[in-house]
């Protein structure tokens, strides 16, 4: 009996035209069908945002050439997994891949990202997935590295039995692969960003904010990723949709009581 | 030395206009300094977006009548807890409440949810904080229970020594008051929902989606909020932004290693 061909969804939130997403269809290329299905517009800082109020179509994307089926969708990345499984594929991928997003996205930034929303969809559905983030945002970003260490961890997962539900945040320092020092799997930094609306007048007087805010990392353990990527490791998270806090839970339990 | 007067933020995702938050701006009046800063239109769904494209605008909103202070932001729930804290309070509120939101949101919904999203922004703030949701859709729904129950806990996280960063997800069944059967602190229980995009064509003939799904809930145990809700509890679940699946981490630092 030979083994069935994997399928490889990829999507990500910097959309079907930005550099990231070609980089990492490049990674996958070989290991098995690939099928794109990704926002047709930049979808940074999303999260787990759906569409409820206006309907979602599903367009052809020509920007992948031979071999790579590619849609682009009017929504966001998380619309674009739930579309990609029940439209377009009409069942499961064997794993789902997002990004390479432009930019880091360590730390909490999980809980913001577009690019590791659309992964931790995918893990909820049960598909292994994994979320790619190059800690350089320009569009003119070098992804030799990124795409170099990408295909490495996608041919370990598909090699490994895993858990349905295995999601994991990799984020790739944006240094020439010769000074990475390889992979860590880490636990997510304890930081926040520290928000600075930027005030500005309109032409009629009228007050309006752009968000702008700085990361700060609280976390100085060296098993956190902001750890490892500034020591040059790709650092690889995996991530749970469980968002209970046990400790918690234990500890309000005896106050909680009426 | 007098006690100084708690700063109670009220935000929501189902807009100013929504009555769940009127509801729980009345449950919270008489426990301190009330500040409102919510979106100006419906934002059911956008879970932890953050508006990074667009500048934002904060007005007032004179819905709540005297001794309310209230504004509204053309963002999403996430931002109304930013702009609340850096432009609004310049600091941070005592505790932050979120809802009542108009539905649901129990198990995986948390990550969906703009209501819970606004929550759980202002625990990473380190600001202690509870979303509260109704069973009930509907905009005619009767927050009379929801309400009483709302300033009990409300009244019980003002008294307490609290972990900064606390945050509560509270469900209410939609039954008569007479029919509740207290609260429980739960796990968060293990579901999803399963999509059923609708197809239509526009007059042209083209194809569009509405996202339809249904929740499937897998979890039979007796501490899972869902359990709680079918059994008229109100169902509390404390939620952290710390989504590290510290399980697989142990597994997988054996199999990545390159």
């Amino acid at each position: 009996m030979t083994k069935k061909e994997p399928v490889i969804l990829i999507t990500n939130d910097d959309s079907v035209v930005a550099p990231g997403i070609h980089a990492l269809v490049e990674a996958a290329k070989g290991l098995g069908r690939i099928v794109v299905v990704a926002p047709d517009k930049p979808q940074s800082g999303m999260g787990h945002a759906i569409t409820i109020n206006h309907p979602l179509r599903l367009t052809p994307a020509p920007y992948f050439g031979e071999g790579v089926e590619a849609w682009q969708v009017n929504g966001t990345p998380v619309d674009c997994v739930k579309l990609a499984v029940d439209k377009v594929l009409n069942g499961q991928p064997t794993i789902c891949l997002s990004g390479i997003n432009h930019g880091a996205n360590y730390s909490i930034s999980v809980i913001y990202s577009g690019t590791m929303s659309a992964a931790l969809e995918a893990c909820i559905e049960g598909i292994p997935s994994i979320g790619f983030s190059l800690l350089d945002h320009s569009l003119e970003a070098d992804f030799s590295a990124a795409k170099s260490y990408a295909t490495k961890i996608i041919k370990k997962m598909l090699s490994m039995e895993l858990d349905k539900h295995t999601c994991l945040n990799v984020n790739i320092p944006a240094v020439p692969e010769s000074l990475i020092q390889g992979v860590k799997v880490c636990r997510q930094a304890y930081g926040k960003y520290e928000e600075d609306f930027e005030e500005r007048k309109d032409p009629s007087g009228k007050k309006y904010y752009w968000l702008t805010g700085e990361f700060v990392n609280n976390d100085k353990q060296k098993d956190s990723d902001v750890w490892a990527l500034e020591n040059n490791y790709i650092s690889i998270v995996p991530v749970t949709f469980d968002m209970t806090n046990y400790v918690l839970k234990e500890k309000l339990a005896k106050s909680f009581k009426f």
